[in-house]
């Protein structure tokens, strides 16, 4: 029988995983206070010189592009060169593709340079990686024509990785299954980060998941259901994130059960 | 008739400009949820190679030199220089203004360059710019002699800009009309970065609004009420600064109506 | 009679000392935050050109090596270089001390570089600095065997400098004298920065207290009292960081007086 979400969420409380990140300036502490409240111990360390030790050390990998810069991408490449070497999962987060051509270009060298393990984006920037001609407005989604589930599929297949597509429904697929996943809350829109910690979620149930499909999803289902719980308690964005972390610390087998909209199609 | 605070706020909400920063990495985060609570949408990308196509898809550019380096001036400038071509106006914080020589040298820089449409200050960092010798004390105002409305009139004539100088009345001038907003709270000292999310918040009305004394008067407005009504909400600076994010979201016509503050002078 | 926790934490309030950082940029706006809440005034400057000149304004210097890179070492050192011609205390977070080779040769080389007057850790990056071969977890604490207390105070006699070594007791010792602060809350582990925060508040107390062990020891004695108020008022770690954040601003001598824990042996 396969994991439910919550059994997997209680893995990373119990194993503690150390997720390392290379991530962006304007939500580095998000990104670490997501990873913490879930139960893994975050570290975010950039200088070329120890990205590979550190990630030699780590559970998985996040990586995210939202302020990136030519030298950040070098040591990107590095930390990835040993976490491949290592084993351990890469989640890329592709903030931001369709918006500028150094954007677009990095992204391609960072999926041509090897295995990226989870490839994670809103509707915009996941059909400019697929090859469509769109252009994302800065780092919010842009309306995209077409079926983005097949787009997702297709990406899959070509790059050999978990594809997410994150929007009103999160998509996650490999090529050939398919999960939809249909928790969350319009208010986490409101939010600036809320994208970037659902790539720090993913990266800590990847951390303890081997099934990269189903360590995502579960980790959309999760974070979406404490965005949900979230929404209740605010009156406003700030509010709301803080009620988000909080709900993340606090999510229990219960809660999650009931209420988890969780989809997978062969 | 002119535009009222309120009908800017909405038009930030209906429009959802993109607003490009190039920032510091102390308050980044909160610059961009500022103006993604006003309805707006941030775009924090500072590396050389991307900064002219991100300021060319964007409404406005914020510029701030909060923890400046040399490096970062100079895709400081490049962004400027994609701004004017694209006729979207500037806003500069000259954060720190008169605590370093190079806050002071790279500020002159900046403002050299070419058109700066808004430079936005507290007094000493203000009266600095204006030529007196005043000693900034890190990034909090120092008490400054003479007469501020004055220094500030001149200044924004020298430079053809807007100069704001933010305090318990916020000032602005084009040089000859002069906006005085009572609006604000004390608390608003308190928190680390409420002067660099006015310098966002007036950016984001700036992009919709042609008239840039109005802008960035209208903007302070709106802002203080919502530093006024989260004054009743929190018990500290930090459940302040969550208040006041929230009200920004939550502000409505009537609010603003009943407790605007702002004097124009001809 | 030697001053109390609170009288500290009243001269920092009314003193309003400059707090020159260069720290990590997952905590940069924490740090910040803690030292304004506290009184103080918090400058966050790293460029090569101007530390220099920014510590000589400044009352305190604070060292962060969190997010280390080789060229942000050097910008530390000249930083360290002009706070000792001023003579202001320069305070040391050897975040992630142990962790790679990187972060291990930078804290010997700022050790080395001239006197550092307060060197501040967990358990496991105190202990490696104390000539221990431990493994870091990234920047989490790490089980270390041996007798802590001797370790530290070892480590202080060699630098000449104050050890701190926060943990469920906090030690700080200069060698000969040692407290042991008693006040904290388990909840404080779960919230990313409230080390980095612990550094700022010493440095903010070490600005206006010449006696290092004893500024040190009240720091972390009312930021602890912050915290046990904050888990009372707290559902998770983000409500808890602003209660503690709120809690700080809001301390008084009656609830220090009431609440310290604070043991002192010769």
């Amino acid at each position: 029988m396969k994991a439910e979400p919550y059994e997997l969420m209680e893995k990373v409380r119990r194993e503690q995983p150390l997720v390392h990140h290379l991530t962006n300036w304007v939500t580095i502490f998000d990104c670490a206070q997501i990873v913490k409240a879930l139960g893994g111990s975050p570290v975010m360390a950039h200088a070329e010189e120890e990205v590979e030790e550190m990630s030699a050390l780590a559970s998985a990998l996040v990586l995210n592009i939202g302020t990136l810069t030519v030298e950040f991408i070098e040591a990107m490449k590095r930390a990835a060169g040993s976490a491949r070497k290592n084993g351990i999962p890469i989640i890329l987060d592709v903030c931001g593709a369709g918006a500028t051509r150094l954007r677009d270009e990095k992204c391609f060298e960072l999926l041509d340079s090897g295995r990226i393990d989870i490839i994670k984006g809103n509707v915009s920037e996941i059909a400019r990686l697929s090859g469509a001609r769109v252009q994302t407005r800065g780092v919010d989604a842009a309306p995209v024509a077409g079926d983005m589930e097949s787009s997702a599929r297709q990406l899959a297949r070509e790059r050999g990785a978990v594809v997410v597509v994150t929007g009103q429904t999160d998509l996650v697929t490999d090529g050939k299954r398919l999960f939809r996943v249909h928790n969350g809350h319009a208010r986490m829109t409101t939010v600036v980060g809320t994208g970037c910690m659902a790539t720090s979620v993913i990266g800590a149930f990847a951390a303890v998941e081997k099934d990269r499909s189903l360590a995502a999803a579960s980790a959309l289902c999760c974070y979406g259901i404490a965005g949900e719980l979230a929404a209740d308690k605010s009156s406003g964005p700030a509010s709301f994130k803080q009620a988000l972390i909080d709900g993340v610390y606090s999510l229990d087998r219960e809660t999650v059960r009931s209420r988890a909209r969780l989809e997978e199609f062969a």
